[in-house]
């Protein structure tokens, strides 16, 4: 609030380039954003802040990757709702001196994702200061099919699915993935989900996020966790698979449900993402990685750090 | 994310000061939280960050204080709309080493006054870095009465109306102010509001967003204009007239309706907090003063700037 007339020009700038949209009868340009709900008036709400030097940095991100990180990282926590995203708002905290050109590239990243899957970005504030780049979306959507896919829904017997390959995001996934939002559409249609949460800390992490909520183990098969080429090509002493299961930022859709509906989707695939069956869900609270040679080892939630 | 042990700490401790709430079935705990709106599903949202420096320094205010404050601004939005405020959701990034201490402080300020309008903290994304203190909230609520009230919405002849003093925030209101939600509910019960803004950047500069958007003029009465004790006591050259116009951050209601609107208002008070008549709409797009003597002026839409 400090710069007060370039705020206005940048205000204006986003709110010129951003779309009407039919779910949005007031967007940006007065107090607060009107949203209208389709179905029973529910709406998603999540919100994720991205700092310089934590979750990024300015010389390895450009202002579009980073503003398509932003948005993304939201879209993905609704995707793991089993939801439709409608809107989000924007809170940025800009670097003086670099704020107009950050602010560009960081609106047309945003805009980039948001577009390609109608979302409306209904609001914002807009600062500029002499700390480093900060930026935090809220995304809301509403849910769909089913209605929301919670962490704690995993039963004993379910299939543990998996989207997508894993690990080595930080070579270069974690700055442009896809979030998941159309796969979690069709899934919703095609099947009932038992649980689900996109892959933000870690396979492994994630998994147990599931686990404690559904207060449920899991045995997963080691032979069957898919590895990305990134995580193959890593060249730091750490196996692909530690990659697969520790890494974190793949925004991967993982998800339980009856074994009837996942060989279902296995046998007639209803979307071009990769599918992978990685294991199941068991009574009792202990997670196992089961080797290739059959030996059990237990799988930790070991979670992932980022370091520049 | 570069401090999880303490991150996930600090959201089970939120979460478990965070009462339940019949309109979010889903709150702190999963990807994201979900909403039930009670009429037609409307939700309105906004979002508000404020940054350590710009908006406020830990030498002059409590975490406590920053808190209210965050969630407050975004609630004076809600109510500028003659919304109800449902739920907000926070996004934080704490210095390190002063992390846990400035957490709990800030969820005090903020618990303290979502609990006094029945806000539901929704969801949140915690973070510590090396950075100044950074916190964002997007609050959400739903239309009241006539729906909501937008900044457009000016008549010629409308009678100009404010809640509360003006001028002077900076001595303290702006810490510990109270957003005019319960007003706005009692307006929309009694009265059709026309438009509405809180006063934010100023009483002047936020009579010019309604004038613009309503392209309208407006001839304000200065005798008439509300001033605070904290404007009266100034002590920096500037009237105190100067400052009720010209302050920022009174987060006050500033309303246009029919004359018979408002001198029913007037005359049979709903509420206890001071309202006044400061001027009127005209056509046209010139903003003037009125002073005592008659003679008038051009009110320009000078804004405000903190200086710590």
């Amino acid at each position: 609030m400090t710069d007060t007339q370039g705020e206005f020009e940048l205000i204006d700038w986003i709110q010129q380039r951003t779309p009407a949209h039919a779910q949005v009868p007031i967007g940006i340009g007065d107090d607060a954003a009107l949203l209208k709900f389709n179905r029973n008036g529910e709406s998603l709400v999540t919100v994720d802040m991205l700092l310089e030097g934590v979750h990024f940095t300015l010389d390895t991100a450009t202002p579009f990757q980073i503003g398509w990180k932003s948005l993304g990282v939201n879209l993905s926590d609704i995707a793991a709702m089993g939801g439709r995203a409608v809107a989000a708002v924007v809170s940025i905290a800009l670097p003086r001196g670099r704020a107009w050109e950050l602010a560009q590239g960081i609106q047309e990243g945003i805009d980039a994702l948001a577009r390609q899957f109608d979302v409306c970005i209904a609001g914002g504030d807009t600062n500029t200061w002499n700390g480093p780049l900060v930026i935090s979306i809220t995304a809301l959507g509403e849910p769909l099919g089913n209605g929301p896919i919670r962490r704690g829904g995993a039963q004993p017997g379910d299939w543990i699915l998996v989207t997508g390959n894993l690990g080595g995001s930080i070579a270069g996934k974690h700055l442009n993935f896809i979030p998941r939002l159309e796969e979690a559409r069709l899934l919703q249609e095609h099947v009932a989900l038992h649980a689900m949460i996109d892959i933000s800390d870690g396979l492994a992490a994630d998994l147990h996020h599931i686990l404690d909520e559904s207060h449920v183990g899991a045995r997963i098969f080691a032979a069957q966790v898919p590895i990305s080429s990134a995580a193959q090509a890593a060249t730091d002493g750490r196996s692909p698979l530690a990659h697969a299961l520790g890494d974190g930022e793949d925004f991967e859709l993982l998800m339980t449900l009856s074994p009837a509906d996942a060989q279902s989707l296995l046998a007639n695939p209803i979307f071009s993402t990769h599918l992978a069956h990685i294991g199941e869900i068991v009574a009792g609270k202990t997670a196992e990685l089961i080797e290739a040679d059959g030996c059990s080892t237990p799988l930790l939630a070991t979670g992932w750090r980022h370091s520049f």
